[in-house]
């Protein structure tokens, strides 16, 4: 490992992070909240003075190979989280620092759970920032960075596949740089005209935007203690289409823009994905329709929590605490697969269980015609073995993860099982909402210190895809050329 | 497909299983239970006239590849199951077909779940008959039956493939009527020396043999009302150490037979399996300690859980539904993983979590450290690329079915989520025992008709490892040469 390179990549992040932080200060501004905004420039300028110090420490030219991305991208996820957390902290809004943590990775994460009771009670310029830090995790801190600044040469894809979520990253383009910039106009565009849309619908601007960034970056911080209950039907289903399309993979949108309709017919996932939200939104509305008076309520709750779940996003329009067994069932399944490759969202990802299930139907139709020699196909095109041995390790991991979680935050949490399960599944697939004890209205301040500890590395190993956290971990990535 | 070659398969097993019919029979004639004896009887016979008209059906001399092999003990489970929940129905002591069938198949695939709330008002020819099936059932019927018999030539190597447990079916022999034989002479040995033990620490020799059947097939079917709960604690500790020997992968007992001492202590699967007994016992104690009074039996009731639990048994000394979350959490997980490959355990198999860990390892190392290239060692021999794949494929299918089986039975039967999830996995991994509702005490009768055939399918899938139950599913399967 190289650890100029990596100090150098984490004081690049940070110096990045103390320009995000004057955006809060600048709305603090706007609403009157001088004292918070104060604090908020001070935290920008210790990030800045930090990261400054940070890129001092670099000597020499080094390379950035896979675990140098790796190690620099987790490390650069937990610094940004603890200066991310230190304005709650300072004003005194969240005021145990383990709280403070744990709400801010689950900003950065795009997980959405939460350990307040209430939030009305926030100023501006908190609400802003709890918000925005969804916006920029979403689609990624690196992401960002290399699409505004030619930082550390070719090698810095290794930033980006450490950050980015899917079985493979694609480059769009042959530069980094100009894939990076693509994603981050569209993800801009999506966000700025899902603020229009909601502003139209009679939001005020600070609602629509800070609302907009849970949603395009699927992560479901409100400004409302109640979710979006109270919101209009017709607000309702403008945050449930853009999380819909927030969770869609971002190559699709390229697809679109240059018009080749036929990659877009041939993209298998997103089709699946589409398909799954269809499918599951009308078995939970024929299994919820007693609850609700009207067939077009029954339908938007439905589809809302659909589309708020598997895309990971993790708003509420309705307590779904008490849905019927078969509906939770559904919706458990739904958080456990998440949203597409190459998105905002979190989760196991529809493409890796795409790829999984042919996997299955291949292995068994060798098995029973041991004379065929059939390859796999993925978008109508041969899926290399690396992809699929990847796929299968992610799982198995994946898997392994949530059974470990789930035993380590039961230790004096004596709580039901669905509780500690969906805790678990809820914050390692980033998605925020839960059942039973940390279900709707409820919050996850009820946890012991140690079991949200263990939340906040579920919440950045489901984020980072497991492998860049796991880094950290093993003594052979930490050894000197 | 050969369907005269499945159609002569399932023959032979019917007519073998009016052979084992004639044992209750035995039984009741000792027990004066003369009426009971004569069903039991009829049912031998009927048994015996199907058996024969499925051979005579058998035309020309066909070839038993794996699509037959698969097929045919998919079907020849069933068949067994039909015909052996019969006595059960015509006794009159479980009226309903549906009843009669979930607890003979329970039986056979060695699950131990039950619907009955209470079985001590049984007759004796009935109880041994339940707790016989289990004994079939465990190291296989066609085990037993390739073990008597030269049946089809060298493919049939096909039929004890599909019936085996674990990732590779290894032929101590090469030829295969040497390695069932071994098999079963050390299955039946383990039985003999469990029930002398019981019959020496005082319990009668029916009480004796038919809890044996249930241990050392790790089935778990008691005949008692309480389960084990008011045997003496030497008497549980002999039930535990034979249900721990039972799950042993019988390579392991092979080896030690010829003195290969060196190829047991490379035998990573089973110090794998004693390491998470011994760990996991531990853990619960500790954690359990202030339920009962002494330290001896603390360790006594977290021993025997379990191992009854990772044995895939399902017996009880204690009502384990009021331990606490953390217990209850590495309970789940122990029912997960199950026993050995290659024993008559249900459940994932440690064999395969251990390849699963190793290959999650690999695939991490061959990322940070892309110029090495290390193979998979598997007690210390290379694993083929194959049989890792078909590992993760099976892995694949396992979630995959686990969560559908959720869903289904989830459908009408409104209950909490650990009673629904433990439910299907209990059945799948063949366990026996769940939590809450299905918890110790109750039973699966609270289920609808429609969740009790999801959950009797779901028991098949697991014994026989899902490939030969999916492949009457394949309509490619059925296609004619």
């Amino acid at each position: 490992m190289d650890f100029y390179v990596v100090t150098y990549v984490i004081g690049w992040v940070l110096q990045f992070e103390a320009v995000f932080l004057v955006i809060p200060v600048l709305v603090g501004l706007g609403c009157h909240e001088r004292e918070h905004a104060l604090i908020y420039l001070g935290v920008a300028l210790l990030c800045l003075i930090t990261g400054t110090c940070f890129k001092l420490a670099k000597k020499k030219k080094g390379e950035l190979y896979v675990r140098e991305g790796f190690a620099s991208v987790a490390l650069a996820w937990i610094f940004l989280s603890v200066f991310g957390a230190l304005p709650f902290v300072l004003t005194g809004e969240i005021p145990s620092f383990t709280n403070a943590l744990f709400e801010t990775i689950s900003g950065f994460t795009t997980t959405g759970a939460s350990i307040l009771p209430e939030v009305e009670s926030f100023s501006r310029i908190s609400l802003f920032w709890r918000s925005f830090t969804h916006w920029l995790g979403g689609m990624g801190v690196f992401m960002l960075i290399l699409a505004v600044l030619p930082m550390l040469g070719d090698h810095s894809i290794n930033l980006m596949r450490a950050e980015s979520a899917g079985p493979s990253v694609e480059k769009l383009f042959p530069k980094v740089r100009d894939t990076a910039m693509l994603t981050y106009a569209l993800y801009v565009l999506l966000t700025v005209i899902g603020t229009i849309a909601l502003v139209i619908s009679g939001l005020n601007l600070f609602d629509s935007s800070t609302l907009m960034f849970g949603t395009v970056g699927t992560g479901g911080f409100s400004v409302y203690d109640d979710s979006v209950v109270s919101l209009t039907s017709s607000q309702q289903w403008i945050i449930a289409v853009f999380m819909t399309l927030g969770a869609v993979n971002y190559t699709a949108y390229y697809y679109l823009l240059l018009r080749r309709f036929r990659a877009i017919l041939n993209f298998e996932e997103i089709w699946v994905y589409f398909g799954m939200i269809a499918a599951s939104t009308l078995l939970i509305a024929g299994n919820v329709h007693g609850l609700y008076p009207t067939m077009g309520e029954t339908v938007r709750h439905s589809f809302f929590m659909v589309t708020s779940i598997m895309s990971t996003s993790g708003f509420a329009t309705t307590d779904f605490n008490g849905w019927p067994a078969f509906s939770k069932s559904i919706m458990l399944i739904l958080m456990l697969v998440g949203g597409c490759a190459g998105s905002t969202a979190g989760g196991f990802k529809v493409a890796r269980l795409t790829i999984l299930i042919k996997a299955i139907r291949k292995e068994f139709r060798s098995l029973i015609h041991p004379e065929e020699h059939k390859k796999l196909y993925v978008n109508r095109e041969p899926l290399s073995s690396e992809t699929l041995r990847s796929v299968n390790s992610f799982a198995a991991l994946y898997f392994v993860t949530l059974g470990i979680s789930v035993l380590l935050i039961s230790i004096g949490n004596d709580f039901d099982f669905m509780t500690l399960f969906s805790s678990a599944s809820t914050c390692m697939n980033c998605v925020g909402v839960a059942f039973e004890k940390v279900g709707y209205g409820c919050n996850f301040d009820i946890y012991s210190g140690f079991a949200k500890y263990v939340l906040m590395l579920d919440m950045i190993a489901g984020r980072l895809e497991f492998f860049p956290l796991l880094a950290l971990f093993f003594p052979s990535c930490w050894r000197k050329y």
